[in-house]
This record gives C-alpha cells, sequence and structure tokens, in this order.
C-alpha cells in the first residue's frame, strides 16, 4: 500500500528497474543488500533510492540495509504484477510477434490471452501457445472473457478505430505502439503509448551532446 | 544551439514528442500555433512548453505564438537530426525485422546502413533494401564505413560481448533493446536501454491505481 496517496510518475516509472534488480539479486542469492550497494549497482544514488522507496513506506532498516526477498515481494505489490490481468494482442505482425516472444507478459503482470489480426494469412497461427483469432472476433472474446488490457501493434491509422472499438467492450487500458497518440475518454482510462522513434531522437541528442562535450573539453 | 549549456533530461525526452507534433501541424498547413493551442493539442500546459522550449532559447513571439515550421526546424538541429549519424543493427530476429520496417531511422536522425545476424537462415536475406550480413563481418565493417550507433536486437546473453567487440570497432553508442543493462566505458559513451517489460510494469501499476481511484470514488 502507498504511503503517500500521490506518488509522482518519474518515481513510478522507475519502480519496474528496482524490481528487476532485486530479481537478478535474488536469482544469485544475494539475501540482503545496503541502499550504497544497490545504487552503485542501479547507477543511482544512495539517497534517491532511498527517497524513492520512502513513497511507500521505506522497507530499509538501520543498520541492515534492504531484505531482497521482501522489498522484491512489496515492489511486485506496489506494481500490482499479482492482480492477474489479462491482456489481448491486436495486430501480429513483425512487431506484434516480437512482443509476444520477447516480452515477458507473466512475469509483468499480465496474462495475454488472446492475438487478433484481420489478415487471413494469420489467422490461425499458432505463436507462443496462443491461436491468432480474427479481429472481427475481439467483441465476442471479450463479451466472454475479462481483458483488461489491449496492447495495439496496428498500423497507426487504425489506432484510433480500434481502440474506439475496444472501449465499447470494455477495455479501458491500452500499450499503443502505433505512432498515433490515441484518445480515450473513460474514467479509468490508461494508455501507455511508446514511439520508439522518439527514443531514437533522444539518442541522437545525446550522441551529438557526448560529441560536443568530448570536442570542447579537447579544447 | 541551447541557451544553457545543462538541459534536464526530462526536457530532452519531450522534444521529440514536440517535432513529432509540429511534423503533423505541418502536414496539415498550420503555420502558427500559440502555446495555449499547442498545450491543448499535447495534453500539457502552455506554462510547461513555454518553459521546455526556454531551455533552448524560447522561440515564441508575444502575440503570435509559434511559427510551426521554424520551431520545428530547431527543434530539429537541437535533438541533432541533421546530423546524419549512421547506425547498424545487430540481430534481425523478429523485434529486430520489426524495427527495420517501422521504425523512421531516416526521421529520427539515423541512416541504417548494415545489418547483422549469426543466423546462417538469415544471413543473405534482404530487409527493406539491406542485406543481412553475417556478425563475423561487423569488425570489417565498422573499419570501412562511419557506424555511430549500433542497435542491439541480439539476446540478452549475448548482449555485452556484442557490446564489447562494438566499442572495440569504435562504436560507442547503442540502442539497447536486449533485457541486459550493458556497461560501456568511453567518455562519448550513450546507452539507451529500451526495457518494453518495464513499460508494461508501469502500464500495470497505472491500471490499478485507476481502479483503486474509481472505486473509492465510488464509496
Amino acid at each position: 500500500m502507498p504511503k503517500n496517496q500521490y506518488v509522482s510518475t518519474a518515481v513510478i516509472r522507475r519502480m519496474p528497474r528496482y524490481y528487476r534488480f532485486l530479481g537478478e539479486l535474488l536469482e544469485r542469492g544475494v539475501t540482503r543488500i545496503s541502499s550504497k550497494e544497490l545504487a552503485a549497482l542501479m547507477n543511482l544514488t544512495a539517497s534517491q533510492i532511498r527517497q524513492d522507496l520512502n513513497c511507500f513506506g521505506g522497507f530499509g532498516q538501520q543498520g541492515f540495509g534492504y531484505h531482497v526477498a521482501l522489498l522484491h515481494e512489496e515492489i511486485r505489490k506496489i506494481l500490482g504484477l499479482d492482480q492477474g490481468f489479462r491482456a489481448i494482442l491486436i495486430g501480429v505482425g513483425n512487431l506484434g510477434r516480437a512482443f509476444v516472444n520477447h516480452v515477458d507478459f507473466t512475469g509483468s503482470g499480465f496474462d495475454l490471452v488472446g492475438l487478433f489480426d484481420k489478415n487471413p494469412a494469420l489467422i490461425g497461427k499458432k505463436i507462443s501457445g496462443l491461436t491468432v483469432q480474427d479481429a472481427d472476433e475481439i467483441s465476442a472474446f471479450c463479451a466472454a472473457h475479462t481483458v483488461d488490457v489491449a496492447v495495439l501493434c496496428v498500423p497507426s491509422e487504425a489506432a484510433q478505430q480500434t481502440a474506439n472499438g475496444l472501449i465499447d467492450c470494455g477495455v479501458t487500458a491500452f500499450w499503443n505502439f502505433t505512432q498515433y497518440d490515441i484518445k480515450v475518454e473513460h474514467p479509468e482510462a490508461v494508455v501507455e503509448s511508446v514511439h520508439l522513434a522518439d527514443g531514437l531522437m533522444a539518442l541522437c541528442y545525446q550522441v551529438n551532446d557526448a560529441r560536443r562535450s568530448s570536442s570542447s573539453a579537447e579544447k
């Protein structure tokens, strides 16, 4: 349970990384870690780690540090990974297939329960144990099963229309990989848009900046 | 040219989104826009927009707003999209192929000049006009061509070793899609790691949070 009702987006966005590093420590058999050691590992400062975790109540003990398994479990609960949410993915081209194969949905809080596409060449194919269904069947599927989240890997021009159809089916959360910023009007609406090209442009800035700094240091 | 030497990462990360929205306005023939209108479109506040752009010198005119084409061009320069950096992509499985097909490298500041894989079944195949080359040829390729950035779509367990090999070839910037946080020791090192599952976990938190808020509002 959060200590504060409001936790900033920046803190939330760091939580999965904590969870990932703690999971790796657990796998290596590490049972406790100081904020200083965790900071070194994660390339953060110890004070930042303490501040972040204090948003949810702390969890560290003076002179002992963090109990890795307990903290891992607490973050799992904070993120809601124990809620068993259910996801469907729409658009199983290269991008959709890549996510089905590469992204650990279950470990990230979601059971992937359905794949949909409108391409007859893909309908009926099996990917990671799931059979691709006709996109026309989405509303029947949503009526028969609980669906919490839709992963959108459709072409950008189909993004808003696909989202509208899903909202009519009661799906209000979207992981949107199209280039289009979909609009969702609903009190429980959640949209996480991933613009891959934005990351590439931010990288471009950093490359440029690193070279500027390095050439000015040489002068 | 930045007005301030130091611009926060958060501001930099918003720049590609400004660039994208301004590009869409240009395409629609919009020539000028007020910070208020731009804010409504981007779901930001006008004051945030003014603050962000002031980091680089402003660009707005009292009573006129922003000149869309000029601001678009300025942000292009700020991000360094005009530098003609060159990228190679390593690992052309589903994920790598998805990026080649879906991500606008050229529009994001990079010419994609080489694709590499170690799978003999993929070597020699053509994807988006580029022939997949043997990963053993990377160092020869880097010796013969300028390569500024490597996109890593290799399995996580091969991430660090692949990065080390590339650093030896003089490549110091990485767009890392493996689950492994690679370490790069170099004064010009730039690593942009994209952990897709982290985004999914952040989405999980938001879904959980939206339902908590909505159920507490009902009480």
